[in-house]
């Protein structure tokens, strides 16, 4: 049997047909467009999933189930996008609307879960009981995996680790408040931070950079304090910190076996995990016991199809 | 049948045997004395056991099983209490120990754990599936209960919820770190704060009650305000906000169905409860869906043999 796994993105929709050993059998996308009708969408999605079963020669009797990982707050009992700012969009039935294209179980969850549970299966946390998954981009992502089930509380709107205020009173977060994680250890915090820098030292080689018309961002800083860039070097050095005090107190939070770091700052590679797990053996509460592992996310792109497809799978329910 | 809950704390050992419905049947406590042989306090505790059965005509054949609550970081498959620095232990057999008095099953758990089960079971969080229960006192103590199990991570260090940082850079932490939650809201922290303030306002009622001899505390600190001195009632603002900032990350983190309040800060009711509500519903990032509620603790000092006396029952295990 073979599912599906939808990763419905703001720009683009990327859905595969995946093997029972978490393989891709063949993946595709199509603009997502979002400013047309949600039922737009959907069509879209049912047209690719015919492509790809098409293309392989897989039949409908060979699917299992399909997954759809999406933007926003999932209600994934009813299989509705109960809100995506993201999307623009409130109250979208998506099981409902698929299902008028294609009677398979379909089922709902949050992208960063789906993305993170994909890391779980078949990427850097494979094998394990229990890991979180960061995603460091504009913002930071968190996906929660507990007992084998994905945690994402109550009402579905857990897991925003980002949102966790690590300076109160701090910088702004575009959640509203102060001091957010986020605001910190994203590529929009290096971002900020490199240009304080940056004016602050206008003798500097990252000021240099900027004040030749490029725009700094996490890429071309890193690259100006690796060249030896003093000032760089110290807005590299306090953002590592910053990325270190949220996972110090994810492990304090939660244990789990494993820190997965995804995003664009996994592809420092052990120049940022190395000083992270620095910090970790420094500053976690309990030093007596086994530390969590802190390792880079393995699959990119492909855990958000990875992780839709077997979604309805690792769901936390009620009666667990 | 009756299980038997076991409380250890650093002052006292107290003991409850529990029926089904999680009352308590008749409970008693002895000293802890904890510079004494580990071996000692194991043969109080079954002694303690035995006397309580005594009283109450209950038999070993009545008895289902055993819970302690210890502090420190349990191994809670092999029933040792790995470390506690309040107790001064290091790898104490406590479950093989007390084996040797009493041939019943011995669950062992952290006491905050436990505390937090007696919350979930039969108080604040009864009938829920999911509860972080909070006990504010010299310092934060935490206790996370998911999916009807309590997640203490793969280690069993977890849910140190006092230990993470909410002002990176500030306050040191006994643990360390720098701006822990616990060194801005727990009575340590309102107790510096208000004396900073007195040293700030010495015209203030707060300082004259300093200068009268009086030192100050959680109390009398709140006591002040309530009688109308802005000096204190603003110690009380600001602390009440530090509260919520961690209340608040911890719904962004577990969106559990209730946040529970207990320890000290409790007694204060509404008084800070309807603050701290009022934060989490501007403040939370997902607006949009049901809000978990924020409830003051029943139980008090009750919670912990009742949560250890169930304990074995609520573990997450790896067959989950």
């Amino acid at each position: 049997m073979k599912n599906i796994g939808i990763d419905l993105g703001g720009t683009n929709i990327a859905i595969g047909i995946v093997n029972e050993d978490y393989s891709i059998l063949k993946k595709g996308s199509v603009p997502t467009d979002s400013h047309r009708p949600w039922q737009d969408i959907v069509k879209d999605m049912a047209s690719l999933i015919e492509k790809l079963m098409k293309e392989t020669g897989t039949t409908m009797d060979e699917i299992k189930e399909i997954g759809i990982g999406s933007p926003g707050t999932p209600d994934i009992e009813k299989g509705v996008v109960l809100y995506s700012n993201n999307l623009g969009w409130d109250m979208v039935p998506l099981r409902e609307e698929l299902n008028k294209y294609i009677d398979k179980p379909v089922y709902l969850d949050n992208d960063a879960n789906c993305a993170a549970l994909g890391e779980f299966l078949a990427g850097a946390a494979s094998g394990l009981d229990s890991a979180v998954i960061l995603t460091f981009g504009t913002g930071i992502g968190g996906g929660v995996i507990l007992n084998d089930r994905i945690w994402s509380g109550f009402n579905y709107a857990g897991g925003e680790l980002g949102h966790v205020v690590i300076k109160t009173g701090g910088q702004p977060c575009t959640c509203g408040r102060n001091g957010c994680w986020e605001a910190y250890a994203s590529m929009t915090g290096v971002i900020r931070q490199g240009n304080e820098a940056a004016d602050a030292h206008p003798e500097s080689e990252l000021a240099k950079l900027r004040a030749s018309g490029t725009k700094l961002n996490g890429r071309n800083i890193f690259e100006v304090a690796k060249a030896g860039d003093d000032v760089a070097q110290q807005v590299v050095d306090q953002f590592i910190f910053y990325i270190a005090e949220g996972v110090v107190n994810v492990i304090n939070i939660f244990q789990p076996e494993a820190v997965v770091i995804g995003g664009a700052i996994a592809n420092e590679g052990d120049y940022v995990l190395e000083p992270l797990r620095k910090y970790a053996k420094r500053d976690v509460f309990c030093k007596q016991v086994k530390l969590p592992q802190i390792i880079r996310a393995k699959l990119g792109n492909d855990a958000g199809i990875i992780g839709a497809a077997f979604v309805g799978d690792y769901q936390s329910k009620k009666t667990m």
